[in-house]
């Protein structure tokens, strides 16, 4: 029984500001899975959150993005190092709520091979959940075939554990509260591409890395039912129900 | 044609004063592993460099070692922390001299499996060399089943490396010029541990984690070559010489 929690990067970070911790919303989320873990109950719990304003200003300042790579490891010493900030960040809200976070950067484990496929080996992060331990992933720049280096969503993150981990539970606390309808109303549920692709065309526009439609996409692709859901939702989907949207392929 | 050379703790640190790095003999050896890279030959570097005055110090406060684990993550992270802080200054000083270091933490790579097995997965590592990075991996704190987490030695992770790497060249550089004989001379060569049972067995009982007797017995375990010297003969290794000590089992 394996959780998987993504943390937005708009969620931990103000998104505005470069390098700034949403120490509020920051301090919620801790206090929401501190309070699921110490709760009795036999779930491992896996913890994944984005880059927000730490890594996006970063990557975007040396040219480097999924699809754009780098060999100069000036920049990908800085985009991994504003990453392991951020990292420390979550590690430390989670601490405070009496969570055993480890961390567990990407840099040091994945790899895009060529022909793009993401290699994330997860025999440590098995490991780390049967000593009772809480592993926290992230957003990172790693290597890359042929390319160098560039730059892994949390959201690919969570697609490679929840695949290899076999996860039962995979949810995505994003800033908005589900997959939202032309009319603004969180979609309950979603089973195939082709019943919102003409909803969320318009979100693929504007935002390349993590916006909705490639979300819904990749979650689509997994054999584990996903939640997109707010903040203040958090609680509730480690409780055990689905709130905002349910992204499962029939 | 991979090489991996270890920097001992001794060598890139103060051991005495806690976290403090050896600024100018951390830079002596930087300079003599960006002659070897710029140079033009197509080996694959691999740097591992150990604890020294980092590592241990937070280990020993937290009563951590090789065999005693914890299951306290502000442990696993003060340990931790300080292994990043001196990585990234071995990474500074190869910078400085035009090495293309890349940080590899085996927290969020390496296990000790329960049986004391250590698993190293290292497709990211020969991804990282065939895009011309130079990994560089240090002794560190890791997830170890049944234990929660104990201390890896670089020793450990040099072993682990030239086994899944094949390495065609190990060479630790020390702040001994050699395994020493009765008379205080460098034995040139060690095929065999009874050999040197006798010499090694005083200086076993005085190191525990870092001690000559364990590092030839380890050595003696792989099918790689390995050279033991000092940092004076740092820059005769890389330039394909056998400096020091070289152990190989018949």
């Amino acid at each position: 029984m394996t959780t998987i929690v993504k943390l937005g990067g708009s969620v931990v970070t103000e998104k505005d500001q470069p390098e700034t911790v949403d120490d509020e919303t920051l301090d919620r989320v801790g206090a929401a899975i501190g309070e699921a873990i110490t709760r009795e109950s036999p779930t491992d719990l896996v913890v994944v959150h984005g880059g927000g304003s730490f890594g996006h200003h970063h990557a975007a300042a040396h040219g480097v993005s999924t699809t754009d790579g780098t060999h100069d490891t000036t920049a990908i010493r800085a985009i991994h190092r504003a990453m392991v900030t951020l990292n420390d960040a979550v590690l430390d809200a989670l601490a405070e709520h009496g969570v055993d976070g480890v961390p567990v950067h990407p840099l040091s484990c994945a790899l895009y091979e060529s022909g793009d496929a993401l290699s994330v080996p997860t025999s440590h992060v098995s490991g780390m959940l049967s000593e009772g331990f809480v592993p926290v992933l992230h957003g990172d720049v790693i290597t890359h075939e042929r390319k160098g280096a560039t730059v892994v969503s949390g959201d690919d993150i969570v697609a490679a554990l929840a695949r290899s981990l076999s996860a039962t539970r995979v949810g995505l606390c994003s800033t908005v509260p589900g997959v939202l309808d032309d009319n603004g109303d969180v979609i309950p549920t979603i089973t195939a591409y082709e019943d919102v692709a003409t909803t969320l065309g318009a979100s693929e526009a504007t935002d390349v890395t993590g916006g909705m439609a490639r979300k819904v996409q990749t979650l689509l692709g997994l054999d584990t039912p996903a939640s997109i859901f707010g903040p203040t939702d958090l609680d509730a989907f480690l409780a055990g129900s689905n709130p905002g949207t349910l992204v499962h392929r029939e």
